[in-house]
């Protein structure tokens, strides 16, 4: 068995997620960590976030039995590797126990995981770990055995009499919220599961106690990002899908053919989108045709504005399309391509322009199976009329909540500036 | 003076909310409760949820003294009543006991408040209160002296020893997270701020603590909804504005001329959205050029579908624009407005047909300074065409995320079904 790659220092890293929760405070039927966000389920983010760290070895999925098979097809679709999935206990402890035992017990299988010297816990329900915390958590875990990201309390904690009346309020500042993640050393963490009671397996939430309770292991607290918050109920559905999309609007790519009027154009929407839209924080521009200067932001960009003085040739675009499926941009999150057209010709009847227009319905449907987002935006472009920059600010707002909604009812809309 | 409404039980109550906070966890310059949502700032929502309420008689908010023409300007702006602005201090409690002295001191104004027996303290960033949770708090604090909303912890609380160790973890299950709104018999709040001390004044942060460490009453614990929750990070907002967006797309109301295609027209529209769009989830169809069976819905409807068979004549929906205005309905929230057209004319050139629909742009614009947002949606309308629940069902679509999403960059569009 190769060792697994290492963590700068040495030691060896792996995480389990318990992802058995029944999601009851959402109100609904899907546990949280299977409800879409942006059309993706939540757990694929948070797999996501972990993944694509390179010293953690495993990640080891616990769920309930009944959600396996929809896990492994998540896995599947969004191309996750380096995932064990591990059926999960009745209660968030025996969960997590299950997802330890797999380290030892899987010398058996067919294939074989190797025991970390730290692991990590985190829940399937915090999409937003950045690698900063995690490697944070893991040294003090390596140093003190075991760690966890809290942060301050955002209300005062009470402790209620019996008769449900006010016995006594917490200080609040000697107080945090325990959060996740969380890292130990393997062997404490897996020797406090084997010794704690069938109570604590039941009852107990917090593995730092665990640890404290059976290993007599003070767990190092780290302050955490307030982007660790956990997904509970639907409004934090909601906030996570607008914290998504603000993430993939920050960067927009326009691309011309390379005619002077289109190249103009183009100079001129750039500048506006990036002077102006204050959601748009970074633009790029690549006067292309050539795909070599695209290639280099495929990846970071997740917005594409297709520049054609021609009326409604979808040439320009599927090439565009065709370089984005390549590089399987659109697996993880709808890309949002925007189709300019301008000089549109005066001389043809309504009906016939309606039609030629109504094309890009048809592509955009097609090019939504493919995770990508197509839209139309008509520019009434004429260089020298004086209120261009009119135009092109109108233009520029349009564009800038085209990507920031990612909206699918809307595809193939053709949206005037 | 006349005695303000009274509580059914002859509680008289007055509502104090402090807005003084600086929103540092935001992390912008804009303190929360004025950050806008759908254009509106988050503590007018506040204000309108206690102002709702007829047996509150009046709400002192305290804002610090550089907000309080920005607070008296939202208070005109929207309309706002039996509300009292009080210049904040420098902490949370110095600024809540500010609030409270004005129900003493202004016998010498010129406008004096009564003291209730009752007051509620509120959080202007918890905008979702709803008049149940209002209630038994009041009731409760008549009862047992004070009271306030509770919810269970979402995170375990732990405790840290000098460094930066677990010291422990509290049992869950025994404490519960202090939330807004809070109510307490007057005297009793009063004497507990009358007695304590600067250190309390300065460091504390929980009025349920007062009243128990300086008049021996223990709180009555209520346990509140999870919509109380605090508006804190950047994230809240985002899922303030979604829920807000949810309530106002509950009900549309679908209005036609009488002629028969559009009647007809009307009719498959109004099914479609309520069997196949889950959003939203009550629908009322009126057929009316009259406005009486209008004026009983307005106030709970914040959406209206406008369908006429000519092209672009604006006539019916100034009309409806009329009646929505003279109603005030869009003064605390925008008020979505979808001009249909269908049957367009074959037969004409499509920059006049451009032309044409240019002039909704123009018109949505001017509707726009109303906070009313006007879009257009042309459907390809023909009686006996087997596809047209097809047509049917990408318009209902179209209408459904106009409605959900009430984006003010799109208004004067005109979308294809």
């Amino acid at each position: 068995m190769e060792p697994g790659p290492l963590l700068s220092g040495g030691a060896s890293v792996a995480a389990v997620l318990p992802a058995g929760g029944s999601g009851e405070r959402l109100g609904g039927a899907t546990p949280k960590q299977f409800c879409a966000v942006l059309g993706r389920p939540l757990i694929s983010y948070t797999v996501r976030a972990l993944e694509r760290i390179n010293w953690i070895s495993d990640i080891v999925v616990v769920v309930s039995l009944e959600n396996i098979e929809t896990m492994k097809s998540i896995i599947e679709k969004y191309c996750h590797k380096r995932i064990t999935i591990v059926e999960g206990g009745l209660t968030r402890h025996r969960s997590i126990f299950n997802g330890l035992k797999i380290f030892l017990e899987s010398k058996l299988s067919s294939c074989p995981l190797q025991k970390p010297e730290v692991v990590i816990i985190h829940d399937a329900v915090r999409p937003f770990v950045e690698e900063d915390i995690l490697l944070k958590v893991v040294l003090a875990a390596k140093e003190h055995g075991a760690a966890g990201a809290v942060r301050p309390l955002v209300s005062t904690v009470v402790a209620s009499s019996a008769d449900g009346s006010l016995d006594h309020s917490l200080e609040r500042a000697r107080y945090r919220a325990s959060e996740m993640p969380q890292a130990f050393i393997f062997d404490i963490i897996y020797e406090a599961y084997c010794q704690c009671s069938d109570y604590d397996l039941d009852y107990g939430t917090e593995c730092l106690h665990l640890a404290l309770k059976y290993c007599k292991t003070n767990a190092k607290l780290i302050e955490g990002p307030p982007d660790l918050w956990k997904v509970t109920y639907k409004r934090d559905l909601y906030a996570a899908e607008s914290v998504i999309k603000d993430k993939l609007s920050q960067q927009v790519c326009v691309t011309t053919d390379m005619k002077e009027d289109s190249v103009q154009l183009g100079f001129l929407l750039h500048e506006t989108l990036k002077n102006q839209v204050n959601q748009v924080k970074s633009i790029s521009v690549f006067l292309c045709k050539n795909d070599h200067s695209l290639q280099s932001i495929l990846g970071q960009c997740y917005n594409f504005i297709c520049i054609n003085d021609k009326r409604s040739h979808f040439q320009e675009i599927q090439e565009l399309v065709d370089i984005l499926e390549h590089a399987s941009i659109s697996v993880l999150h709808p890309v949002v391509l925007i189709s300019v057209h301008f000089n549109v010709s005066e001389n043809m009847s309504f009906s016939s322009g309606m039609e030629e227009l109504a094309g890009i319905k048809e592509f955009a449907r097609e090019v939504k199976k493919k995770n990508i987002l197509v839209y139309g935006l008509l520019i009434r472009y004429e260089k020298d009329d004086p209120k261009i920059q009119d135009t092109i600010n109108s233009a520029a707002a349009i564009i800038s909540t085209l990507i920031k909604d990612r909206n699918p009812e809307l595809i193939g809309q053709v949206l005037a500036a």
